[in-house]
């Protein structure tokens, strides 16, 4: 139930980023839209896909599309006005980036998949609807450049698995690895960690 | 059977039209007959992945890949003399978009899907070949920036709808969205009717 | 067993080529992972998600993955010492090619598609790895518009559907497809073929 209502703020803040993200591209109402949705739902929906998880969710459950065309439409209007809010932004999508993470790890759990693939299930549900939005917007998607995003989605997955094969309680383990997932993210905007990068101008010859 | 000529008529249309973008981009024979293709059978296949409606239409039925590869090989050769029908594009293309949204409007109806999830079937056949190929081609899909080519697409999937909704008979719903979506789609491109922008320079604070 | 080990070797070569193509990028580790799984794994993907053949290879077998991310880490830390191998990769991807295109077809032989199918399983699978990876590094596909490449799976692939159908013994069929594909595609590279292209500045009249 928690993790229900912390769903479905992730899915309105990632909506709001995606919405704003179209905006910054001079799209117009339907693609401001379309962007916020398939930045919110993107993601498990590439993980149903490649599970063969049918229905997908927003299949399923229609009323969560109510919810990122309404973030979208209210984010298209009141845009101008959300910079004071960024650093809260950044906290909701960390937040919604860790429980997405526990929900792909559960679906792909519920479906008798390999630890390895539950916790990629996991990452691909974090990661995928920001890197189709930047697709969509005709960039290199960010979580591949730059920030540790990607691995707290890892490291989250990575966690709630660990804890459920040690019989530690299902309730306990997703408050644990949100909790812990969450902090980690938050560390590392604050520190602005990052992962190494590797100078591709000095790799000659390949063409 | 109408909608079955439409059909073949509107993939030959958005083949050549996929086709004359990747000759612009300098792609090879190949590229031609693939980027054609995806434009004409990719929002279809979309859908069919999303809802999980296999097999895929153009896997039942290969016949339709000899009319997308052979409208981009002919393209290939005559496209420069094409500028002429411009004009008849664009309807053909409207034509094909309404058609798309009533076949797939059709399929998820099949498939006892929610009305929401119905429309939007029938919107997704209709945009998503277009917005593969802008993918493909390395640019912003048109759909998300201009033009209210969703907007038909969604008008024409909600009249259909509804008007099964109260009991027309199949048919004549058809005739009766497919008519009043090409003649929206005709008007918006007479009037060049666009959906509100919004001033996205405006918004600081999200990078 | 034999086309088992040179798929273990094909998907390897693809994963360094990708990785190397994400260092070339900007991207960070995870990135490189990721672009490297996505270039040696993303074909299967595509054609198993298009014929509805669940689950997945690298599902059903996650050890692939070992493979993929382990070669775009080892590539990561080795690249610049790589060029003195470039005309190695050319040819283990070259080589690739070939078996990714035999494997597709054997799948969707295994599907009982239609012989039209089978042979774009085969070109699905060698050329949508190096698609992929190609709209995550945010450019126009390579394969759309240059080098005979998806001309070597088309004449792969239909060499193999072409030896089964007069009965030719299976892993004949196979070793005849690969090495004649890898020769065309030698032949390609050493006499620099390529497909026609076409003139699209010359197209005008359509925007």
């Amino acid at each position: 139930m928690l993790l229900y209502t912390i769903y479905l703020v992730a899915i309105v803040a990632e909506a709001m980023s995606g919405a704003i993200m179209g905006m910054r591209r001079g799209m117009d109402l339907f693609g401001i839209c379309m962007i916020g949705t398939v930045t919110a739902l993107g993601g498990g929906t590439v993980r149903d896909v490649l599970l063969g998880h049918y229905p997908l969710g927003w299949i399923a459950h229609p009323e969560y599309l109510l919810f990122t065309i309404g973030a979208a439409v209210v984010t298209a209007f009141v845009a101008r006005y959300l910079h004071h809010l960024r650093a809260v932004f950044l906290l909701v999508d960390g937040l919604g980036l860790v429980a997405f993470c526990v929900i792909g790890c559960d679906i792909a759990m519920s479906a008798k998949m390999h630890p390895a693939i539950v916790v990629l299930a996991g990452m691909i549900t974090g990661v995928f609807g920001g890197l189709l939005r930047d697709i969509l917007c005709n960039q290199i998607p960010l979580v591949l450049q730059r920030e540790v995003y990607a691995t707290v989605a890892l490291f989250t997955g990575s966690l709630y698995v660990g804890l459920l094969y040690f019989k530690v309680d299902s309730s306990v383990a997703q408050l644990a690895s949100i909790g812990a997932g969450f902090l980690f993210r938050f560390l590392a905007l604050h520190f602005e960690w990052r992962l190494p990068n590797f100078n591709g101008d000095r790799i000659r010859g390949f063409e």
